[in-house]
């Protein structure tokens, strides 16, 4: 029986290849875990992906659109942003979601600790639901051109069922919520 | 009104910075929709990422077992594995259900299109439903050292809830595949 804790990756070498203020690359020399000899490129991640699914009293819930650049496509999504590691991810979820939204959430609850990619990258995703929400003023940051819908819980469900939304942080977080919905709806009066 | 066809962002200049068998990251020079100048740095996928959530007749699922090099971590996750840009996506993702599991599906069904991190990547995950299994031999890539499991999948979903499994893909199949229990289950019986 093998060892869950025991790394079977050996690595005889390193390079980083690119450095940005998000991102870096990192080339390995390793011996797979099969013993042959290869490359490895791993994208390490500046930033935890913050994720926010805001549901108010009515059950709507609000997406921002913008255009992907990596994509070339645009995307309706829940607010989402980059969280610097060691940061407190609740802190920069509510800064995120004031800021593309406007909106201030009294409850906060941690649904969803997931890798996205782990075969290239170690992004982690932390996504939060919020709920008991008052409207203040958004200030997207100067980068982001950003839509904003307020769509009911259920329109934004059958869109994901459809896959109208292909952006899998929203994807999970909305199949997360409705589960929840099902299974223990009491919990979500806070 | 902003037409959501019309690419805001700018490119200036770009070069490739990295390349292997599997990614390539190139450095933009971009004017963001705000106008401001910066760069992005994107990662292109040269493979999608091709998931198989498999259930027999007895609703029972296949989980395998590997150490992620990237998350320096152990990870029990559905089926996965890389489909070239342009092959048959349902012909890899049988190719990776035998080579991992040793299992043949007489039914397939497409249950996710989405893409896993778009801050940052292009990369494209495909998810299939696989039913009406059967048991042949399994023959792992070299690269792989693969452990798997055969568990309920109640028991894999309540893994999923409690957050013990932490690969998105799985993570979002098996909710997916949840809800698809609770609300068509009819249209499982192929």
């Amino acid at each position: 029986m093998k060892d869950e804790n025991v790394n079977p990756w050996k690595i005889k070498g390193a390079r980083q290849v690119y450095d940005n203020k998000w991102i870096n690359v990192t080339e390995f020399d390793v011996i797979n875990p099969s013993g042959g000899k290869g490359i490895y490129g791993k994208v390490h991640f500046k930033n935890v992906a913050i994720g926010i699914l805001a549901l108010d009293d009515e059950q709507n819930t609000y997406l921002v659109g913008q255009y992907r650049f990596v994509l070339n496509e645009y995307s309706w999504e829940m607010p989402e942003g980059g969280g610097p590691e060691g940061e407190d991810y609740l802190e920069a979820a509510k800064r995120e979601l004031l800021e593309e939204t406007g909106l201030v959430a009294k409850n906060w609850r941690q649904i969803l600790r997931v890798h996205l990619s782990n075969s290239v990258s170690d992004e982690l995703s932390i996504i939060f639901l919020a709920t008991g929400l008052s409207q203040e003023t958004a200030c997207p940051e100067e980068t982001e051109q950003l839509a904003i819908k307020k769509l009911s819980f259920d329109e934004v469900y059958k869109l994901v069922m459809d896959g109208k939304i292909t952006d899998m942080m929203t994807v999970a977080a909305v199949m997360k919520l409705k589960l929840m919905l099902i299974e223990e709806r009491p919990m979500l009066n806070f």
